[in-house]
């Protein structure tokens, strides 16, 4: 991954519409070569497709096979400057070896051993965690120690300093998104180390950023100005899952509240827009109610989804996976997805749909509607 | 650039924070390997650097060297469907042998013969022509024919059937720019094919869409909903010539209308909105009076530029090249740039600002000053 | 306050820059009242003063004085169609005797006696309720029955169907807040009647409403296109203490969280877009902190405040008052306000700074600032 | 239009839905008035009507009764300071006295001598000039002189400086349009003092802001933030002229650019965000070809219309005119409008449109449609 000038590739031969390869043509291209050009008529194929073609795969990764690996880096890899994370990314198999889940997400499990701190730094990358099991950690954002428990949501804007501390003598792992990818690829991001250790050792039952914006419609006077990231730093369980029981009770009653019939679903939104969280990554919740089966979905953009409870099938493309707590699979750009579940499932989910819409690329396809 | 399962990479092995690389490590890393994981913290230098470290490569590609190349391909290689047009590609030789200018934009040089049709399609990417010299073409836009002339400035926006048709009797040459590498990435592109042959052969000085919407601060009640992209098909060079002119003389007078002293500059607009002509594009014209040294100015976000009129010094990170008419070189994210001429210079640009935009992610810094 | 044509009024004639008034300007100004017309020069010190000098006064109705003239009106003003509702507006003693509590607001007490139906129809005005005490009474917004009980306000966003039922063996009185005068001025109003009882007689503790988007942050998956009124239909009273206390310890704790010090205040919010919860009203919630006296602070746009719990002093200009639960009282637009309480204050506030902002007329000065 | 308070004025006795007369029910009346209140059930017929019932009337000015006035005016009238203009409003018979065209609208006749200076001064109220006939006065805002001729208009956003200057040995008249109204009723007026003659006697065909904002899409890079109101300082007839002339053609060539057929028309628009040139005022310029009728249209909110060329008919509500160069007539909100002409119709339009529409009272109804 190092930038080394390298020569140009001129690929398709046999591709429809290509000139017959007469020796002038061949030394045409090696004049392209020598002025590093590339004709369009030989890519076009790959790089025009009729829809998306990504090269990202369906993939699934089983919580039971990640989190061993974890406690393994837990003993073997120290946490510090430098280094900054014990985070593992999912290296999607289709993407070269690079270390990203989607085209443009990242997808990781961190682990903190008891007491330990993770260095506070900040970088233009947005970023959040969700936790699948357990808590203890505090992660630190500018100063305001924020706790992490199961079923939490907790978003973390670009350039904000943070850290994490694990409080309890425990082990703790959770999930990071971030857009790393995106920001890669568009040489956009920039990156500070902070201290050490983290700000403060509070460990607060809730964090400053809920006590002042995590009033349902309700907006400090102090804050009246638009945000592109989110202020409030966590999203409780209790309130995700209040919101899809109200859903799923509302549905029984006749009154329309889930996208599709079992399907209970919530957008997590930046209070000071009613938008997305975060500027790059959308992140939602799904119950599917015992007996539900979504419709098959199509859209532009890419998708992690993970397991938080129960158990069903996921059809992605071509690939069927039985479901279960923590499991984590990708949904490319464009690739049919289908969700079913027999006792109940609850899905948390990050995009990077908010790229996608805010650049006018946004299209889907459900199964069955003109949606 | 075929999409196969691949192995992951771990790179670093000697960057700081690294843990010592014991028989456990190892092991624990084939474990990553086995299952499509990488580590943070032996790619966390590269993923995030301290700032912006494009990929991409400071690159000028002389006008003199292009133009024949494409002189030649207009002998061998027919105009027609599968390969579409007889555009060639500048390939940045930092970019691996993409065609790609840098990492989100395409810059190409297109090439049509007497009397010869581009067929009609139309995709999800923007795109633009640049006319550096030459006349002769209507490109055909949703059956709406364009005259491109010297100087013109050609939007096309995601979506609209559009084939080109030359009338004359001479070649013609002009510059494509598009979104291509952004919407590849972002798994994003659809595409259609429309007729053969252009809808209409024939050749009006003004566009419809010139007699809609070319009346400086008009809109007909016809159209009043804002679009994504522009709906004003060209630019005519009589426009961007006396508005820079304008300026320049107006600064003369003593009046604010110069972004740095001799550098007049424009920004070519959606008249529907005061924004960019295309959602993922940003277009300027750029002149610098006799004598004129511009500020050094660092960007996030790649620009292509071409030369359109007069001689001058480009300087691109470590990179200083003598540039004139139809030159066209490649500014990477947040290297600095300056620019500077004798005897006048007028330069077109294009770059991906409007993407970095609206995802929050614009930093720039311009020598001597807090921008 | 019928239409019929009426004679112009020319006002002035000692004012600073008028004409010597000789006969031929007599005759002048008796053309303009023939032809309808009226000069500017005459007029121009009440229509263009240096600084807003509004006709609306300075004024407080207490609350031990309105509650028993809408109990009298209780019991000998039925409720039903043709006068719709048993509301009496407050009249400020500026306005010329219409029923407008400021230029561009409407405030008005409403009484249900037990088991009454108020009948159901819609306008384009825009209106909320606000309980400073008891309970038993339902709205039904769109068939959804929403529960009023003291400290909860209620948006009821233009042209949404709602009748109110009171379910209890009690009378039950809050107050009103419309853009009645604004739509009035604007010639905007449509009005349509619906059914004489309200839809359903259930009586939830929670709306629907508040089951789809009363969880802090989450918004359904169902809803995503922004709205220009808040979809809330309530905003509890429960939520609305926590966020004032929260605040409050806060600013205790050295966190900035107060608008000034003692001084908590949160604004209700449209969680589609995070801005105010109706196009043309705002409205907010002010806790002063025991020993609390605000900075004078002067606004363009109109207010009205109902004080919801404690004692302090008010004072509007050159009005001070002494003020205790119920008691309503008027800040025209740019008189300066301020607030003290020394045993703690609640108040609740609404005005018609959305219509400005939106227009751009926003200005304000506070005491001791530039802001 | 003094502030004196005043008895508050309860209306209707007879009307549907109204309580016996009893002698506690006047009892309960006159407690009302001296507590300042007054019920909803007696007022709500005239407070919300079924549909908006403007008190403002449809009214013509023919500009041959207005000219002679102005002209006489210019004779006895001196303009200076205190007086600041020699401007005479219409005055909507139906308003009462007011020198109002519509509610929310002023619209008067300002007439200049030769070589006078109408002196300098800053309002928040947005205004515009357009000229009817004439030509040879410069109006000077924010030190930039612009022309004034026959077919231009000439936005003057709210607290720019600005005063105007005949430089030619003839009268000039023209007509101002400002949102006094709006802004006496919203309490929102400052005003300050300038110098008593303009800032410079410089009288260039093309003011700065032409020369900066004139080109169709470009946009100085001076000058990038958005702003409420028009940097552009006069849109000139020759454009304007042009486009409407297009739009005729276009519609003679079968390309739909006409709103309906024979009926051109364009909006001035502010090419910073292509929105209304003032927040609070919409202008448009309409064209009727010989033989054109227009379908009757109903809109919420008002507008003033100003002959330019041709003749024609107007048909406001129950009124209908035969109209001529200069003639001025009101269309109140929701009255329909017809317009006809045999020989062609040139007709100048200003409305309180904005302010409807970013409140979202916005409605309207065409003849034959559902639009």
């Amino acid at each position: 991954m190092t930038t080394t000038p390298s020569p140009v590739r001129i690929t398709a031969t046999e591709a429809p519409g290509q000139p017959e390869r007469t020796p002038q043509l061949a030394a045409l291209y090696r004049g392209f070569e020598s002025e590093s050009m590339v004709p369009l008529w030989t890519e076009i194929g790959e790089l025009m497709p009729t829809t998306p073609v990504s090269k990202a795969l369906p993939h699934l990764w089983r919580w039971r096979n990640l989190l061993p690996m974890a406690e393994q880096a837990g003993q073997l890899v120290p946490v510090g400057r430098g280094g900054e994370r014990r985070a593992i990314a999912l290296a999607n198999p289709g993407l070269g070896g690079q270390p990203f889940a989607t085209p443009m997400l990242w997808a990781a499990i961190q682990y903190l051993n008891p007491l330990e701190d993770a260095p506070v730094h900040r970088h233009t990358q947005h970023a959040f965690r969700f936790v699948v099991e357990g808590e203890g950690v505090w992660t630190v954002v500018n100063g305001d120690p924020v706790a992490m428990r199961r079923g939490d949501f907790l978003p973390q804007a670009g350039w904000h300093w943070h850290g994490h501390h694990n409080r309890s003598n425990q082990p703790m792992a959770w999930i990071d998104g971030l857009d790393i990818p995106f920001q890669y690829h568009a040489d956009a991001t920039f990156f500070e180390y902070g201290t050490d250790e983290v700000e403060t050792r509070e460990a607060p039952a809730r964090s400053n950023a809920e006590r002042l914006w995590g009033h349902p419609g309700l907006r400090p006077l102090t804050h009246l100005v638009p945000t592109p990231a989110t202020p409030l730093l966590a999203y409780r369980w209790e309130h995700t899952d209040r919101a899809l029981a109200d859903q799923i009770a509302l549905e029984a009653e006749g009154y329309p509240a889930t996208i599709e019939p079992g399907h209970a679903a919530v957008r997590y939104t930046n209070p000071t827009t009613g938008g997305d969280v975060l500027p790059t990554i959308r992140t939602e919740f799904h119950r599917l109610a015992p007996g539900t089966q979504t419709a098959a979905r199509q859209e532009v953009g890419s998708s992690v989804f993970q397991v938080f409870n129960g158990t069903g099938e996921a059809s992605v493309g071509q690939q069927h996976w039985n479901v279960e707590r923590g499991d984590l699979f990708v949904v490319p750009s464009w690739v049919p997805l289908t969700l079913a579940s027999e006792n109940g499932l609850d899905l948390f989910r990050f995009s990077d749909a908010p790229i996608v819409e805010r650049l006018h690329l946004d299209r889907s396809h459900a199964e069955g509607t003109s949606v």
